[in-house]
């Protein structure tokens, strides 16, 4: 089974590297990073670069699409090889999935219209241009397509899929195997938990919190 | 405020990326990938590939270690270099801290002796070698030294530092941030709480599973 993330400089790492670690233990898993051009991409932060493996048109046709997110998606939703590519991907894959704002490039791939979706809760409103609905859930699961919210969503995303593909057994192995039993220090992780402030915080300093 | 993450060939990208994603939003963090030799650092599966842009000989003080996972551990207990700059650094570090095996090369450079100390429940009896009293907790904190358990925890780990370091409400902002309000699929992610089949089936596939 062919998993195919597309990565790309100022992508979120935890975004791509979250659902890695999860579906590359799949049987007969092969998680390829792609990109127009190969090469190491940086984050956001510029501190770490992930490399990317595989062109683009060298992995036409994979099963699963994972669409990480970061300030790199904003000039990819413009990207027509990018566009052209997750298009063409998605008439064939089984299935397509996104954490964070990589939902805003399926989007604009053409493939959310119609669909409820989530991204990052700062960027939610952004769905609607792409004629999905936004839904503020870690998991929004339509038929084939999947998003998952800001970051960190990206473990969980991948473990539901990781059940539908491999059983509820399979994934509780995996899940047990990277040791995911969370015991977050604090309650709020969503804004529907945060205190106000924290909310208002991460809104006025995005550029570096979020 | 230098962050420095050693990454090796064989490494769990998790381990690393976890704690990057949220220390990397800490008030004037500088993360640094750090390696013998730099360049990119292949996971175990060989699936992917993050970039060591420092030499370890470039960062010998930086205020926060994060020694992340993974098989490619096993060679570095008895990496002369590596335990050198390890023993040396955490004389001067702030806060030394590991992920999953990782918390075992800690252990190498005689950081763990007399302490308690955690890691991936797999590996838990290693660190006895070491002089450490493993503990079957997802962090374990004494004094300036924080180890974590397997893989996911770092996450966890990152976000305890991060309130040592920039207060609690900081720490709340980058959890919102990252939007980190997990949601696992299944209740099984610790060994304390998953059905002994499933241990049993990671135990049995632990090269692929853990």
């Amino acid at each position: 089974m062919n998993i195919a993330i597309p990565i790309f400089d100022q992508i979120t790492a935890l975004d791509a590297v979250g659902p890695y670690e999860v579906l590359s233990r799949l049987p007969g898993a092969r998680v390829m990073f792609v990109a127009a051009e190969p090469g190491p991409k940086r984050t956001e932060t510029g501190m770490l670069a992930l490399v990317a493996d595989h062109r683009l048109d060298e992995v036409p046709e994979p099963e699963v699409i994972v669409v990480p997110g970061g300030y790199g998606t904003r000039p990819l939703t413009s990207d027509a090889t990018m566009l052209e590519w997750l298009a063409r991907a998605h008439e064939t894959s089984q299935w397509t999935t996104s954490v964070c704002t990589g939902s805003l490039v399926l989007g604009a791939a053409g493939i959310l219209d119609g669909l409820e979706a989530t991204t990052h809760w700062l960027e939610l409103e952004g769905l609607r241009q792409y004629g999905a609905t936004p839904v503020a859930r870690r998991i929004v699961e339509q038929g084939k397509v999947l998003t998952a919210a800001g970051v960190s969503s990206g473990i969980d995303m991948a473990l539901t899929l990781a059940a539908r593909i491999a059983g509820e057994q399979y994934a509780q192995a995996i899940q047990l195997g990277i040791e995911y039993d969370p015991e977050p220090p604090f309650v709020g992780g969503s804004t529907a938990k945060a205190p106000p402030e924290i909310i208002e915080l991460v809104r006025s300093a995005a550029a570096t919190l979020a």
